[in-house]
């Protein structure tokens, strides 16, 4: 997938904090691949290319990539809400804390 | 709380993508206060302090604050560790998104 710009504007966005404007960038992530098609999900492909591309670093704390894919369900079907996402990425934060 | 500029630097941290950095500029926040005594967790007055100080915009978004903050345990003893921050960021961020 190429290099999304898309990013949701805040009318308030000059006014948020740098932890913020962190967390509205990590919004953003799932908000560029959750578009295609107007859907408000990610399925595991989407995820595990997601975290390949966007987090080549710290995606290595996230643990064995492959298997937790796999447990997500089919891999083009099963729908992965915003809140899967997210813990993905506090899996991450997670084990980039205890490197 | 004054401005923190403790900060984990990371020796590859220009390879970094955007995502990357936001996370770590997420996890710093909470480097940033739970370092004050060499621990590894933030109380409840400090989660809410942290919140009110650095998430002015998307800490609406978490709902009633001081609901959440009362039901974390006392205020000045309880031990809320990073998971807990993480999924009260992520409660911010999926109340942001709804708006």
């Amino acid at each position: 997938m190429g290099q999304c710009n898309c990013r949701k504007k805040r009318k308030d966005c000059q006014e948020l904090t740098d932890v913020e404007r962190a967390i509205e960038t990590v919004i953003s992530q799932f908000h560029c691949y959750a578009v295609k098609g107007q859907k408000e999900y990610l399925t595991p492909n989407e995820m595990q290319e997601l975290l390949v591309q966007k987090l080549p670093h710290l995606g290595k704390c996230v643990g064995p990539l492959e298997e937790k894919i796999e447990c997500m369900g089919d891999p083009n079907e099963a729908k992965l809400e915003f809140g899967e996402y997210w813990d993905m990425m506090g899996d991450a934060a997670k084990g980039c804390r205890r490197k």
